[in-house]
Order: structure tokens, then sequence, then C-alpha cells
């Protein structure tokens, strides 16, 4: 009879109890969590306090009783592993009810501690209307803050999922919201540019979105119940409440005790079965640093899909199977308002970082045909190696299907697909849902007319930048140039009319092609350098331009 | 200069064209359109019928002149090519406005001239009342014959894309609306069992459906304008309009005519570079037999997706490029009314026929975190080898997500993922969009259990052939017995109980468990295994087992 103790019964620690039970009727399985709470659904918690999500027991998936039922697995709440002693291979509880301690043996010990909101020293945090979310009470102390005080304006630090989540959440309430980000862009997983979707979107529902600003002190205006923030760009603010939401750290106290191997970025260190320096303790979620799927170097990604899986894996090795965790991508998505922002793989930003050699394309395509009802444009960027083709990354934003596109991605790239093999898939097409030429495969046109030197790209970020000897022609229609807008220095002669008007355009220069999107320039692109032109082609076209600079 | 003449200007045709004009600004292209619109939304017909699409011009994507000023093709409609003199290489054209006849020489002619209604000898058919659906003249005929005539039940014949899409234009404009399929299932790239959850949308919307069921006859009765139509069950039905959709038949004619090769099942002959029999001739879209991804064999795949990228390749092909077409899926998908109903790779009924091994699994599972609102049932069939785990197939049904699971499927099918790869997919989740565990993850779950011996699967259509030595149990509580209804002569005894009745189960009979959509079945099926019964769980559980009988 096998003995697996767990700590930590939310997402990877419940998956692993279950899936243990599943696989051993008579092992005894024990999951020790310190809170109230077990298997919660806390990726829910911001939309309950925001209100899509009413009732507060739907966020309570399993209790300790359901959890003994069907999986016969003895959960003990409200006590907390705070020692482990691997010698006598046992743990050390304390009871937080009535602080009694007691041990429990183990055979095998599964870690799944999760990640704590990171709380920086700011001079006067320590005060009552300062929150972070991490779990149910922290959740209920939110919202009894709501119900008790009036919150006319709530402020929130930091633009990562948790806090663009609050954010909308506070904004769905009727709250006037402040988001302070001290990047240059919010949803870090995506590039700069991509962002830029994201930051319209924001400020488009009436948010005061503030970049490039950090929360440097505070003061807690008792009498007012008010906050008075004071940014490092000399600016003040008065605020009712305030959520601190600018990332996680491992829970690694109790690993690190025990002398467990951390890794460079402080997580739990772990092989490809979840097993940490000591064999007979297992850990997963996001306490511990797994493998990058892409760069295969170690990597913190605290996300639900992978702690669920590690949990699944670990009780498969625990008793006696080998399942090895093939890595993680990274894939996540936020929805912010009324646009959805996702990715997978690695970004530019990262790739630079680490002089991995890359390529990429933009496309802003429909999100099913154009002409059936409720088309919406699908910004997508790929990011892929340009001598394989081999996929390093993508990102998307819309309002529709870019769940759909990124999820394809996430699929071809651990696969091992490349860009030449995207232009073959095929995907779902009618009229409601996608469209002959999807998203991806014209991505994949792209990047191959690159790939092959059928198309000389230009991106967004070099358009300021040109010479003398460059020309910016800008091949769209002029009532599109009045209505969008248009780069400053072009010459407009529309895609349609460019092989009649070609002798307008200097052969002694380089050509500078935009449209809206890119895809009228390639045409352009194709013509001029077909009769003899040098050009280049805006990939993304206006569309990309412009929102790099929201 | 190379000279292009490409015959059918839709998907394939207009693809090629464009396609041609980009790599070569000075060969010449002439595309040959015998009606009069080219480039033309065809997929969007039905919903313009149905009112989704309002306006009319949106179908007509392009015009000759709209080619000709970015493209610089010479666009001929209602110029019909009516013979291919393979020796000199040149066509013989009929302007069907003037009625005469010219010469047009090519150094490469594609043909892509589509498919056309199959209407059978049916007595009385030649009847102004009965109509077929493939281009803009036969869609307008519809709408003037609705607009003429106070059309108040309409019939359709054919349950697939084009008959299900007219049957719910008809229930849009508020007609009274009969589909006949002969078949017992309507949509044919799914699997009888996953159709039944479209039979019950087809009738919960008050259409009449009638399956097993073929017209015979008709008459039309000119005074009152109306049809009558009699079946083979012997019943009879009078109708005001009636649309005839069994299928389509590949535009051969020309091809054959001009002694190029035809495929066993009637489609033009071609090679993996859309080339035919003469290399001179290339072939794409609705009236070429092309490779299917999965067997190997020939296939007819009249769908958009496939047409359009085999156009592109032709024009790379012709102009001394090399791209082979790597087989088609047959992915495709069909809203019918608050449904979607999409596959890719091969059914079940396929893989019967050409006795390839398969093994499968079903699950029921949530489109997105089942605590946030929306979230629908995503009814998912996957087909593989069961040695290999290789993806032979996959079908789904729902109102949420059920493109971008089968996307997700037709991605990993073509880049030949197993199913044991399939647990490792990093997918998108957040609550508004998936789950930590999504549908492909839990089907994956499932087959490996299968794979691996950890699960003994029965399927819903064993349940009627039990045998005295085998006992059914039922593991849902009994209040899901009461409203969703169960199996005639289960036992029940909830999964939560099952471990402290287990005595009341006979050790010497093989217990077939249940629930409603196979997870705590599962779970009880561990239970009993690892407690020495014998026991099998079935998979899809009661939710399969009651729509394949719809």
């Amino acid at each position: 009879m096998t003995k697996i103790v767990i700590v930590g019964g939310v997402a990877g620690g419940a998956s692993a109890a279950a899936r243990a039970r599943r696989l051993s009727e008579d092992a005894q399985i024990i999951m020790f969590e310190r809170g109230a709470f077990v298997s919660f659904a806390n990726c829910g918690l911001p939309y309950h306090i925001g209100g899509d999500i009413t009732d507060r027991s739907k966020l309570l998936l399993q209790t300790p009783e359901s959890f003994l039922a069907r999986f016969n697995v003895d959960v003990r709440v409200m006590n907390e592993v705070v020692a482990i002693d691997r010698q006598a291979k046992r743990v050390m509880v304390k009871n937080l009810l009535d602080g009694s301690e007691y041990h429990e043996s183990y055979d095998f010990l599964l870690l799944s501690p999760g990640a704590a909101p990171i709380v920086p020293p700011i001079a006067g945090i320590d005060n009552p209307l300062t929150y972070s979310l991490r779990n149910i009470p922290d959740m209920d102390r939110i919202i009894n803050g709501l119900a008790a005080r009036k919150v006319q304006h709530a402020t929130v630090v930091g633009g990562g999922f948790i806090g663009l989540e609050m954010m909308e959440a506070f904004h769905q309430r009727g709250i006037a919201t402040t988001l302070i980000e001290m990047a240059d862009q919010v949803m870090m997983p995506v590039d700069r540019e991509m962002a830029g979707f994201v930051h319209q979107e924001i400020r488009q529902k009436g948010v005061d979105l503030r970049l490039n600003v950090a929360l440097e002190s505070m003061e807690y205006l008792a009498g007012k119940q008010q906050l008075e923030l004071h940014l490092s760009n000399q600016q003040s603010l008065t605020t009712d409440m305030l959520i601190m939401a600018i990332g996680v750290r491992p829970e690694t106290k109790l690993a690190s005790e025990a002398g467990l191997q951390l890794g460079a970025l402080g997580g739990i260190a772990t092989n490809d079965m979840m097993q940490t320096s000591d064999p007979f303790i297992y850990a997963v979620g996001d306490a511990v640093e797994e493998q990058d799927f892409v760069t295969k170097q170690q990597a913190l990604v605290p996300l639900a899909g992978p702690a669920n899986r590690q949990g699944r894996m670990a009780a498969d090795n625990m008793l006696g199977r080998e399942q090895r965790y093939q890595g993680t991508q990274g894939t996540a998505i936020c929805k912010v308002f009324d646009l959805a922002v996702a990715s997978t793989g690695k970004n530019e930003k990262q790739l630079k970082q680490q002089a991995i050699a890359y390529q990429k394309v933009y496309v802003h395509t429909a999100s099913h045909a154009s002409y059936y009802p409720g088309a919406e444009t699908v910004s997508f960027k790929m990011l892929f190696d340009p001598i394989s083709g081999k996929i390093l990354g993508a990102q998307a934003v819309g309002k529709d299907g870019v769940d759909k596109r990124i999820d394809v991605m996430a699929v071809a790239q651990r696969a091992g697909m490349t860009v030449e093999q995207l232009q073959h898939l095929e995907l779902t097409y009618a009229p409601p849902f996608g469209s002959a030429k999807d998203v991806i495969n014209q991505a994949a046109f792209v990047a191959n007319n690159i790939m092959q030197g059928d198309a000389v790209p230009i991106f967004f970020d070099e358009i300021d930048d040109l010479n003398d000897d460059q020309v910016l022609l800008d091949v769209r229609n002029p009532a599109e140039l009045k209505s969008v807008g248009y780069i400053d220095g072009a010459i407009n002669i529309p895609v349609d009319q460019l092989r009649q008007r070609m002798d307008e355009l200097p052969k002694d220069k380089e050509i500078i092609i935009y449209c809206q999107v890119g895809l009228r320039g390639n045409v352009a692109y194709r013509q001029l350098v077909n009769n003899g032109f040098k050009a280049k082609n805006l990939i993304g076209g206006y569309l990309s331009y412009r929102v790099a600079n929201i």
C-alpha cells in the first residue's frame, strides 16, 4: 500500500489526488490544504467580483466531503504542512484551527503549494484598503470591502491577467478605474505592438490606463477611507480601493527549508517526471520550474493548464508509471472587455533577449467570411525560424476567433510544424465559422513568400527611419487615407491604378509600399518588383503601424 | 511570356488567376466563365435567401472589371469553353451572348469547372416549383419564386450542407419546412450517433424531418401552384417549393471529351501537382479527384478550402514552381440552427467500409469553464489507430466551440500526432474560452486509458445486446435518472456511494457501468476493477446512448 501525501488542494494537488485514486484503490491519499477550500475555481474569482458569475458556490468545485465520497481522499483543510523530514519521510503538520502539530509519514510527497501574489515593500502598503487576489478569502475580502464602503474609484497595479480581469470587474460594477503598469504595455506575453489593441480597448471603455508608471508610496487617509497614491511620474492619485497584481512568486519556503533544490528562477527544480531533487518528493504547478518547449531552458509559468496536467502525471509517476512532461509553451489568453488577447510559444522580446534568430509576419483578417454577419478582425502575429520555418510563437488579438487561432498554433508548434506546412492546414470552413483561406493559411502564405524571397518585408518600427533613397507609397483608396489616417510623406496611388501610373515612381529609389493590412501591398509589391522596381511591403500594413503607437 | 487560360471563375479558378499574376507580371491570363459572375461567395447563397446576409452585393466579391484593374486578368463572363484541342493547345469558346465561337490558344490550361447539383430522373421533376442552388442566378430564382408566390411550405430533399442550410433559410423566413433524406441521418460526414444531436435540433425547431425516405415522383398542380410529392414510404406531401440538394457531380464533360483521364469516382484525375493526364492541363476544385489524407486513396471532396488552395498551387506549378498538394482531410462544418456540426478525417462508417482498424472515444464536455456563463456541451468523437494511436478522424457537435475543437484535430491529424501526444496539448485557457483540461485533452485521456488497458470500453450500440452474465450499473444520482431517463434494467448506485455498497454487485458477472457522459463511470470502473470486479464503462455515457437513437 502506497501512502501519498499532497501539499495543496487546488489545481495540481487535486488533479493528482483524483488520478492517484483512479490508478490505485488501496493507496492511502492525504491532501493537506492550509486554507479552508480545496479545488476551487481560482481562475473564476475576478468574474465573481465583476458579477459575471453570480453564484459564489459555483466557484467551489469540490469539498473535502465530496473528495472523500468520490475519491476516498483524506482532505484536511486548515492544516498546513510546515516542515518536511526527508530522512524520516514524514511531514510536520500544523492544525490551524487549534494550533496543534502532528506528523504524517509518506511514501511519496507531492508539493503543489502554488505561487503567492508579490507585495512589494512600498511605503504605506499595509493598510485596510489594499488587496491582492489569490483565493476565496481574498475574493470575499474585496467583495466585503466593496459592500462596506462607497467605492467610487479603484486602482489596479499590474497589467497581467489578474490585473486586467480586476480592472474589468471594477468597470462592470460601475467603478471608475485606474490601471497602473510599470512597463510600456499590459499583457506581457504578447509584444508591445500587439498590446496596442488592448490599450485602445481599455481606454475606449473609459479606464484610466497609465503605462510606464510605478506606484512608489501611498498614504492611508483613515478619515476619508481613501488612499493617496504617489507615482513615479510625480503624479498623485486618490483612490478608494487598491489591488496589487504585479505578479506572483513561487511558494518555495517548505521545499527550500527541506533542502530541495531550487532553480535559477526561484522555483522548485523538477525533472521531466515532475520529481524534485529528492526522488520521493514530486512538485507541480505554479511553484515549480519546468522546461520551456521552445528554448528547452527552465521557465516559471504559473498557468492552470500545465498545473493540472502535471498533477495528473505526477500521480502516474508516483504509482510506478512513467509519464514525462513535454515542456510548457505558455499558451495563454485573457479577455479584456470585448477583446481576447492570446499567445503561445515565445514572443519577439524573448527571442531577442535570448538571441534566437527569427522572422515574423502580421496579418489582420476576418474571423469568418466577411460577408457573413459578425465577422471581426483577428490581428495575428507569427514568429518563426527564418531558415527551417519552424514556429517559434504566435499572438492574436480580436473580438472573435482569437482562442481558436492560438489553439491551432499551439498544436502546430507542439507538433513541430513549419510555416510551409501551415499553408496546407485544412480548417473548418463555412461562412459563420471561418474562411476558405483561414487567418492561419494567410499568415503562412505571407511567411512563405518571405522565406522564398517573393516578398521583401519591412516592419512598422522601421517606417519612421526611412532615408532619402526610399519612397513611401500608400496603395489604398484616397477615402481610406481620409477616414483612418496615413503616414506623412507617402505618395498615394491606389493599387488598382498602379499599372497605369507606375511611371510616377522613381526607379532609382526603394519603394516602401503599404496598404491597410498588407494584402494589397503585396499585390502592389509583386507588380513593382516584376516591373524592375526595388520595393518592400509593410507587413501588417498601416494598421500594425498605427496600433503599435497606441 | 506564358499564356494561361482558366476555365471557371470561382474559388479555384479565381485563386489561380490572382496568384499567377502575383508571380508573373507578363504572363497573359484569360479566365473564362460561362455564367455572368466570377468569384462570388457560393457558400453564402443560402444565407442571403434566409436573410442573414441582407445585401446581395456582398456576395459578389469581384467583378470582371475589378479583376482586370487589380490583377490584369482578362475575364470573359458568359463565355463557355466548349472544347479543348490538346494537339493544337487551344480551346474553342462559345460566346453565350451572341452565339459566336472562337479559338483561344494556351500554354497552360487550368480547369476549375466545379460540380453540378445532381437532379435525379424523378417523374415530374421538370416543373417551375423545383429548384437547385449552385450560383447567383439559382439563388435569384429561388428568391424571386418566394416573392412571386405565397410559399407557406417548402420541401428540401437532401440533408447535406446545402440541404441543411436551405432548410434553415426557409425556417428563418417563417416557411413550414420538410426535410427529406434517404439515408438514416443527415450530415453524412459525421456518424449516425453524432447526427442524432442534429436530428434533435432540427425537430425542436419545428422542421418536419423525414429520414430513410426517398422522393419517388411528383405532380405539378399548376392551378394551385403546388407540388404533390410521393415518397418511398407511400406517403404524400403537398408543397409550394422544392429544393433538390441530394449532392453534386463533378463537371467532367469538357475534360472527358478532350480525352483527359478520369478517376474511378468520376472526377478528373490529377497528380499531386494538380496536373491532369495532359501535362499542360491542370485541374482543381470540385471537379477533380484528389488524394485522401488518411487512406491515400482517391477521393471526391467538393469543398471550398481545398479548391482555393489547389488553385493557388496550380498557378505556382504552371509558372515553374513546385507545390505539391498534401491530401484532403475533408474538414467540414455546418451550422444547423443553434448547433454547429463538424468533422475532419475519416468517420467510422468509412473506416469500417475500408476495413481500417480503429478505436474510438466519446466525450461530452463544457466548451469553456462550466462556472462561467455561456458554457455549452461539446459532444466529441475521436477515431484513432488502436496500435499506434494515430488520429484517424474526429467529429463534434454543439452550440459553442465546435469549430475550434475540429480545427485542433485537423492540425493534429495533419501533423501525424497520436492520442498520446494530444494529452499534452497546451490550449488557451481562461474561463470564458476553455478549461484547464480541454475537451481534446479529456478525449485524449480517455483514449490513452483504453490503449493502456486502464479502461475497458463498451459502446452505445452494444448496450441493447447484453447477456445474462452482464449487469448494468447506473452510477448517477437518482434525480438524474428521473429527469433525463435511464436504461431499462439498470441497478442504480451513485458513484459516491459505490465503495460502501460494492457488495450489492455480483463478482461473477461483468458490470456494465454508465453515467451521464462517461466520466463518473470511469471513476466507478476504476473502483470496481481495482476491487477485483470485471467491468466495462460505457464511453460517452447515457448521453451517447440516448442521442444515437434520435
